[in-house]
């Protein structure tokens, strides 16, 4: 975190790591993109959806590599984000909770955390303290659309 | 929403729709079937049981259809709603917060999310607004007694 | 609950029952071992690791048996309880809330209850009341390090 310009906002260090919050869709969904209990918020599991298409499909163990999973990650990180900011008032207001990373996985694949570490990081540069999280990571049979990434947070209004 | 009737209670519409609430079980198992946190109420994993039994077993993309899939979803939400209404007090005072939808799968199914929705639209038929959740839909290997489909809730007193 | 000595404190029971609280890891981790959020504690996924190696690897269904992944199961729930007191501030103070159980599994395994059921009695041996949790149990494809077992654990404060 040592290399960040000091009183640099979260919303211009996110642009310095060359991401951008994604636009919230129109909610034609069944389900909200979060619901808030109290100060408690829920997002919706996030897949990495850039404009509407996902940049890898397929297994981790067979389709995916874990680099390629690793940008999945934080591509699913950066929509929770995008979430989390529209629900929080702004991303200054992002607290971070608890993260339940679905890795599409073949039954021999173990290597779950190398790719949530990804996300968890991404998280990190991007929220600093706001940012730390209680994680979870298991391997998955499948995920909505052959996706290999599903992420899941819990947060809070900082 | 627009076609229930104006004044109907929540219990009349589920009624309207063909549903009973289930008896709430004895409690043998070593867990709850729910657990308070403040005015958080955490419901255990329901499957879709119809008086003991599962209408549908087996896996999505191999054994079991969407629609037989759509319909267990619906009876695991309806199970999840005799809880909520146990521990709010009756169904008026159930607020849903997060419902987490697991869907045994074989690798190649990623219809998760058509199969959740049965159970999204069926709660927001049932509960109108307080029916509005957050949602996460996934693909797993194996789910209890061979169930298809295993539903997890967060809610709160509304 | 009856056979336990009146007075005894929740760490003489784990001790009488033949466990030791593991030692809190030093934190290389890019996640937390727990988050709180007010007075709700959410614990990092929690495998069954006895200092820093897994007693039994792969899946119910094909290479671990049902005590295996029950003894599993506990350690895991150890693991939990280690974390839980260092958040609390000692295990008199843990109450749990919610267990989410996770056993990799081979697609035709259907027996996670009977898994979890160990961790669940454990806990509730330890912990007496504050033990009660809600619970959800399911078969997964593969966890971390190829682990029989994970367990992520949501509590309070008592």
């Amino acid at each position: 975190m040592s290399s960040q310009p000091p009183g640099e906002t979260v919303s211009a260090r996110l642009s310095r790591l060359g991401y951008a919050l994604p636009e919230q869709a129109s909610g034609k969904e069944r389900y909200v993109p979060y619901r808030r209990d109290g100060s408690t918020i829920h997002i919706s599991g996030q897949l990495p959806y850039v404009d509407g298409a996902l940049p890898a499909q397929g297994h981790l163990g067979r389709d995916v590599d874990i680099p390629q999973a690793q940008e999945s990650a934080r591509l699913a990180a950066l929509n929770v984000l995008g979430v989390a900011a529209s629900a929080a008032g702004g991303l200054e207001h992002v607290r971070l909770v608890q993260m339940l990373v679905f890795v599409a996985s073949t039954p021999d694949f173990g290597d779950q955390s190398r790719v949530a570490d990804a996300a968890s990081s991404f998280l990190l540069k991007v929220l600093g303290e706001n940012g730390e999280h209680a994680r979870t990571a298991i391997g998955v049979a499948a995920l909505p659309r052959n996706s290999p990434i599903e992420i899941q947070m819990i947060c809070t209004v900082a």
